[in-house]
């Protein structure tokens, strides 16, 4: 095997507020020949998800371990197995996991999953609805929401990947489904292409009233990946036994999480409101039950989605920037390599 | 039968913060004979809960009708038939039920419910316990908190009516229960009679600190009576999958709740957290089957008690404001007329 040198991006600086350009440095590193027991990877396409910055951070809750300043930042990966010495992984195999920002990995194999080809619809859809926002939508919807029929089910960033497949199964549940989202071109996808009743421009409109207007039988169940004005919106319009699903925070993970809360906070009681915090990495064994069941859907065309690929690996952290500046258009990625034919 | 004149309390003005003297005023009526289908109850007991205050505002989302103004102020009681021309009731029977501050009450008995004299402890107690405070001890944290043994529950307002019989049932439960409480007496009570692990005087301690310091594995089930502070401090302790009993926010019921939330609110994603409002109304249903056990544990002496008991319908507000200023020790109810024999 020829020397590989592979590039990585390095944590060198916890963010305070936004990803300063100091936060974050590439660098290459040369790949050694595996050993026995090990696999090399190489990495296809890199996911951005809005936890990633909370990884990046020093909260001293943070429900997994921070990365370490001067190590590799990491992130949910697609790889293609090019050498293998261990008998789980064979050569061209692909798999997804928990990995760095680089674009080749040497493993264990341990943090890795199968994946297989899917069937109808291409890899890069594959990987980017079924690896961690299909997932999180499925689980977080109908285990921690339980909508029923007939029920009022609204989701902010709703033109997001865990957002825009949120009110596309509540849909497929029956439910009156309302999102809110950041341009009125995402509210048009949502109402005329994903089926969702109402769109919301937050940045246009009175979300109190907007959500009023649309929600005239209250809300049943929230999906909440903001937080903040619109939580605080949600919790007035809350019914009765409503669930609301904390997903993410994502207006507050740039702020100091410690200095604000939602008000309205009384009406858990009023309305006897459960409130139920969600990671999907609890979910990990279930993951198949989900990819089931979100393929079918693809394949038959009644999961839609959209995907924003940036090029090349050093696009990760200005892709990451654009996620939570809600430029994205879909699910944001990074393609590292090509996909294998 | 004679005349009957009878005493109310009438709400004049919605209170503000605290509850003024030009809130309530005392009024006497003259009670007509029961018609047919009506009873006239006399009443013995009114139980005085934190929550009563909330039915004199005019929260838009209260949990259920404000008094309205001009009308008798209303709460829990324990009545006696006096007169009956109604099946449900018969002469001297024993009823509890949502009525209005006065001395007779004439009634269809549509909202009483039959009450059976205890067996081996003192009727006040009975209804000290049974009425309110038990149902929602017992609900609360078995269902909605779902304790296990070995699992630490941390109880506020922990020498009212309700922590006090929470840190009981959850001892029982095999749990490491610590309970805050505002006074050296209080806290002394709590851990030399009744079993808890722990006492913290919350006007002397940092909650903060003294919650880490009693709780070295962290909080698995929060019990909530007060809201404010000691709902962030629990929030930044709270164990995995941890779950928060949200039974009554006193802290915050003489504010303007609109305006303040609880903050280390993102620890509900973190940690996974489970918070949920709890109405005991909503228990209704399934009160003698609370009644049954709680009444048990009262005849072994498992369960203790105290009862703080006003005499007259004069001292009723008084005995409310005293609930809030937690100066009442134990379980505040007020006599309005002696028990029978």
């Amino acid at each position: 095997m020829s020397k590989i040198i592979s590039q990585y991006w390095r944590l060198d600086k916890r963010p305070k507020n936004e990803i300063e350009d100091n936060c974050l440095s590439l660098h290459k590193e040369e790949i050694a020949f595996p050993e026995e027991g090990e696999i090399l990877f190489r990495v296809i396409y890199l996911s951005l998800d809005a936890t990633n910055r909370l990884w990046m951070g020093d909260m001293e809750e943070l429900y997994i371990a921070p990365v370490p300043l001067g190590e590799p930042m990491y992130g949910f990966v697609l790889v293609e197995a090019i050498e293998s010495r261990n008998d789980k992984f064979k050569k061209g195999d692909l798999a997804i996991g928990l990995a760095t920002w680089s674009e080749y990995i040497i493993s264990d194999g341990s943090n890795f999953t199968p994946f297989p080809k899917p069937n109808g619809f291409p890899l890069e859809a594959a990987f980017g609805v079924l690896a961690v926002a299909g997932p999180t939508a499925y689980f977080g919807l109908l285990d921690i929401g339980q909508p029923k029929a007939g029920e009022t089910v609204v989701v902010t960033a709703a033109a997001g990947a865990v957002g825009s497949l949120v009110g596309q199964i509540a849909k497929m549940k029956g439910c009156h489904v309302v999102g809110l989202a950041g341009s009125e071109e995402k509210c048009r996808w949502l109402t005329d292409e994903l089926g969702f009743d109402a769109a919301i421009n937050y940045k246009k409109e009175n979300m109190l009233e907007a959500l009023k207007k649309h929600c005239p039988d209250g809300i049943d169940v929230h999906f909440e990946n903001v937080g903040g004005e619109v939580l605080e919106a949600a919790l007035t319009l809350m019914n009765l036994k409503g669930r609301i699903v904390v997903c993410g925070l994502i207006s507050m993970y740039n702020k100091d999480m410690r200095q604000s809360g939602p008000r309205m906070f009384h009406n858990t009681i009023m309305k006897r409101l459960r409130i139920e915090g969600f990671v999907v990495l609890d979910y990990a064994d279930r993951f198949p039950e989900a990819h089931a069941v979100l393929s079918q859907w693809m394949q038959t065309g009644r999961l839609k989605y959209r995907l924003d690929i940036a090029e090349g690996i050093e696009s990760s952290v200005n892709s990451l920037r654009r996620l939570y500046s809600g430029a994205n258009n879909g699910k944001m990625m990074v393609r590292y390599s090509p996909a294998p034919e």
